[in-house]
């Protein structure tokens, strides 16, 4: 089957020409795409908890992933919860502990939006595994969005709260269910309180209620949800049903034993390691996949995908590059104008590639000086995997 | 004056010439040594709180580090503890809280003797601080010393308190009373309850009541302090006080805000980044110091020194190797028979220094593969400097 992608051309400078690309090969050595990518369907990696992400063309098809695009990362079945008696209970060390209704969070405080990228994790474990067996979701590297959240910054409700000056970790609890051997628990992650507010004029996490001017979805955490800006995606707890003030981080173990990088299973080593808390550089080349075969006529080959900057104030994507011999000579790429330090920023350019390529390859650098690395240390669990990203094509 | 340096031989195999040292430049660019390395006294940085460090020949005389030359480092004047009123607190996720009296500590409870070198975090500062100047106590290369210390298991004093299964880091909390901006504060930190069993054969923390075999001095913590081999010397606390049981880390400042590797600062920078507790690998040339100069004549040039495993269960030191050319070539060591995972490790060799050298270069590597690197990241507090160690010497 023949087809040629298309391209909202939203934030983009059109390239210079339209990729001939005439397939993509199936369970190509390194590639192992399956079918759900090639139809615009999700890539579905389990139905129960929903685990799903979307296919690459389609991801950076616009610098707002709409919700029906945006990856779905869960560990249970979602909560149903009822919006007319859902509370938001903030406690701990507060002056005033709060409940909070729906109608309370819209009405009482100051309304924001904020655009952030939410990135699992485990995003491109898939990749990482091939260095040498991880277990987890297998995502491939569709793990991302940018969106629009809506809803009232953390940091007035804790005003409103009156955290007290003993306060240091914010905890964050879902309303979820998990089953694990050692019993049902509930998602959970905390925050150091200075990410609560602005950092630097990029915004500091938020109550979230809306994504992308819309209700959350049941999937995306209906009806509340914390958004954390530069900070993994399981630091965003969906189902939020407590907002607990803390001199110490929670113990929720999501927080203490999950999400952190080792070497090992041994447990020392993971009450030592820090919990993961921003996510770091990163680009991927989402057109074309891998295993496309090209036009042997050649031509200009559109190249597309997307950059995180490092989730640090101020630290945005400076340049993106693409390379067709391997990483030895780089290309510039165009970038989509908008360029935050906590969303990701798109990119595209038309690329020609010579005769017997190996494929592709991208870099991004960042606004500090920060260039993604070549290859990243194997760890345990698969995270934050960041290695310049490689495509396979085919002349043919 | 023109002296030659006494070895200790005790543990080493002797090198084959007596290096002719001819004298000690003072003030030298990038030497500074000041008076009392030279005279075989300590280098005092301050008095008051007491902190000092041994000049470097002295401290590699031998494998077991004596008291009078092992360094001291102390954030407020030693506490006066009546020993016959002492008593240890341990409390928190505990079915018996204990109160322990000296008696009771040295009678109740196997008393086990482990050997493990401390090093001050903060070791190499002075180094570290020419890449971009420092605050804090400016420590040479001698903030480290290698001791037998005798007491009882944390273990098994957490066992006889019956530590609860909810129970995952032990607080430690100090005596002492230190004055700070925000008011007096005391000196505290606490370590994962991994590390209080012992490791793949490497003993966990003790509680701590002897120092080579003599009961601890003021300056080492009477009558009581921790030793927790491989971590930072930091998370010895001395003048121990409490041993709290809690499901989180010490919320004390030097847990908390100190020792970690920062890069400004930023509170929300701190709080995001975990307390350091293993040292790294580190080797350091002792003898000839730095401005040393050398006969004319020529001859081998007796190097010697100290290097530091990464604190890793079953990783020791492997190799120690010089070099004359700047790190182009490297040349073999020998190194002391006592090799241990939580120990330093002695080595020396004799060499000969060609005309015109810069001065000698030192790396460490580690049974795991690990090399000292050649170089690394300034960090805001001039922590765990360990790159590869130069000293200058002048051909004369």
């Amino acid at each position: 089957m023949t087809r040629n992608w298309e391209f909202s051309r939203r934030g983009f400078i059109a390239a210079g020409g339209v990729a001939t690309l005439t397939g993509l090969a199936r369970g190509q050595e390194g590639v192992g795409r399956t079918a759900p990518a090639e139809v615009g369907d999700w890539i579905q990696h389990s139905e129960m908890p929903n685990n799903r992400e979307p296919p690459l063309p389609r991801l950076v098809e616009s610098w707002i992933t709409p919700v029906d695009r945006f990856y779905v990362r869960s560990h249970a079945a979602n909560p149903e919860i009822d919006p007319a008696a859902y509370r938001l209970q903030v406690d701990g060390l507060v002056d005033r502990p709060l409940s909070l209704s729906l109608e309370q969070l819209r009405g009482d405080f100051p309304q924001v939006e904020v655009v952030a990228t939410l990135t699992c994790a485990g995003n491109r474990r898939y990749e990482h595994s091939r260095v040498r067996k991880i277990d987890g979701v297998p995502w491939r590297e569709g793990a991302v969005g940018n969106a629009r959240w809506g809803g009232v910054r953390l940091s007035d409700v804790l005003a409103a709260a009156g955290a007290r000056s003993e306060a240091r970790h914010i905890w964050f609890d879902g309303l979820d269910r998990i089953q694990r051997s050692s019993g049902e628990v509930q998602f959970g992650a905390s925050i150091p309180i200075g990410k609560t507010g602005d950092e630097a004029g990029s915004p500091g996490a938020i109550i979230c209620t809306s994504m992308n001017g819309q209700p959350l979805t049941a999937d995306h955490g209906f009806p509340v949800r914390t958004v954390v800006p530069g900070y993994i995606g399981a630091r965003s707890v969906k189902w939020l049903g407590r907002v607990h003030v803390s001199d110490h981080e929670s113990p929720n173990h999501y927080q203490q034993n999950d999400y952190k990088l080792l070497g090992s299973a041994d447990p020392l080593e993971s009450a030592e390691a820090p919990a993961i808390l921003r996510f770091p550089i990163n680009a991927v080349i989402c057109v074309p996949t891998a295993g496309a075969t090209i036009s042997a006529a050649g031509g200009p080959l559109r190249v597309a995908g997307y950059a995180l900057p490092p989730g640090r104030p101020g630290v945005v994507i400076d340049r993106v590059e693409v390379s067709t011999d391997g990483g030895n000579t780089w290309l510039p790429t165009r970038l989509s104008e908008q360029s935050q330090s906590m969303c990701w920023r798109l990119w595209q350019t038309a690329v020609e590639v010579p005769a017997g390529t190996a494929g592709l390859v991208v870099r991004a650098i960042a606004s500090d000086g920060t260039v993604q690395p070549t290859a990243v240390d194997w760890n345990l669990k698969g995270y934050l995997y960041n290695a310049q990203h490689r495509v396979a094509v085919v002349p043919g």
